[in-house]
């Protein structure tokens, strides 16, 4: 079997809701087998994470409450593409926005998928070195908490489990990785 | 400031879908600083995925068609918690349907939101060992092609920015860590 053989034919597609920041689309799909089958796919613009060194060996993190979950989580700052921006603009944009940090280096690591089963939504990963403060400005509907996070503690909120976002433990985990190769 | 005093306040609530796999709810929220704004949320299941270490030195990896990008990704093994199911139950089952292989050891590793800007998704992630080989049986709407793959070919792919799932970003540099620190 080779990796064409898995595909789906998309036979029929409605959507459902076109909303302010995702789309609902139903789409029926032919499955290899001929069957078909109905999937159920958001439509995300995508977004932008960034890894922020802002001293040789702490990362920014922030505080920020999720409606969806009602809880607070700790993540690396991040933010949605806005139409007709390119990535690195947009980490650019929501470093200075979330963090009021501007960087002088950005060197893109990863992209994925948050959620492939059920969603578009791609995160762009950047690493953010050489750091200039600045001045934070949110967005109107955004309250975050941010402070610098030594290696040691981000380590051990790692080991104990106490890193809940997706693309923080993938941020995380390259740095720490990182910097243990590097011996600081 | 403190988390409590990044918190939403649920104003208004409706659900627009409910579907066969995710619901979609529009909820109006009130902000910290008392203003109102719109939170789209996807309510999903959950789900479980498998780091299931085939060999000693090698861990199994399933290609996927994912609808929702129109691409085929390679991933670790998961699935979405039945109705009542705990997520080891779930990664029993998952690992068996998917794979074929039973696990006699099955260590929790993390437990993460995929997008919680949008979606309530939780994946519960675990580490299968002492694998014993059996029969595969996938659900009539899945379509997967796996195989082991040695920690080379994975550090390899992972270097070269060709894994673009988040659940197995996470997992994968886990395992390379755990075997760079044991120095098989």
């Amino acid at each position: 079997m080779n990796s064409h053989s898995l595909s789906e034919r998309t036979v029929k597609e409605q959507i459902i809701y076109q909303g302010r920041i995702l789309n609902l689309v139903q789409r029926t799909v032919a499955l290899p087998n001929g069957s078909h089958t109905l999937r159920e796919i958001v439509e995300h613009p995508g977004a932008v994470a960034i890894l922020a060194q802002v001293e040789p060996d702490s990362i920014w993190c922030v505080e920020q409450f999720r409606a969806p979950i009602g809880k607070t989580l700790l993540e690396i700052p991040a933010g949605k593409l806005e139409v007709g921006e390119t990535p690195e603009a947009c980490a650019h944009r929501e470093l200075g926005e979330e963090t009021g940090f501007m960087a002088k280096q950005l060197v893109h690591l990863f992209e994925f998928y948050t959620s492939p089963g059920f969603s578009n939504e791609k995160i762009h990963l950047f690493y953010a070195t050489d750091l200039i403060p600045g001045t934070m400005h949110l967005d109107e509907d955004e309250f975050v908490f941010g402070r610098a996070y030594p290696r040691d503690e981000i380590k051990q909120l790692l080991e104990a489990g106490q890193i809940h976002d997706a693309k923080t433990l993938i941020a995380i985990q390259w740095w720490i990785r990182l910097k243990e190769r590097v011996r600081f």
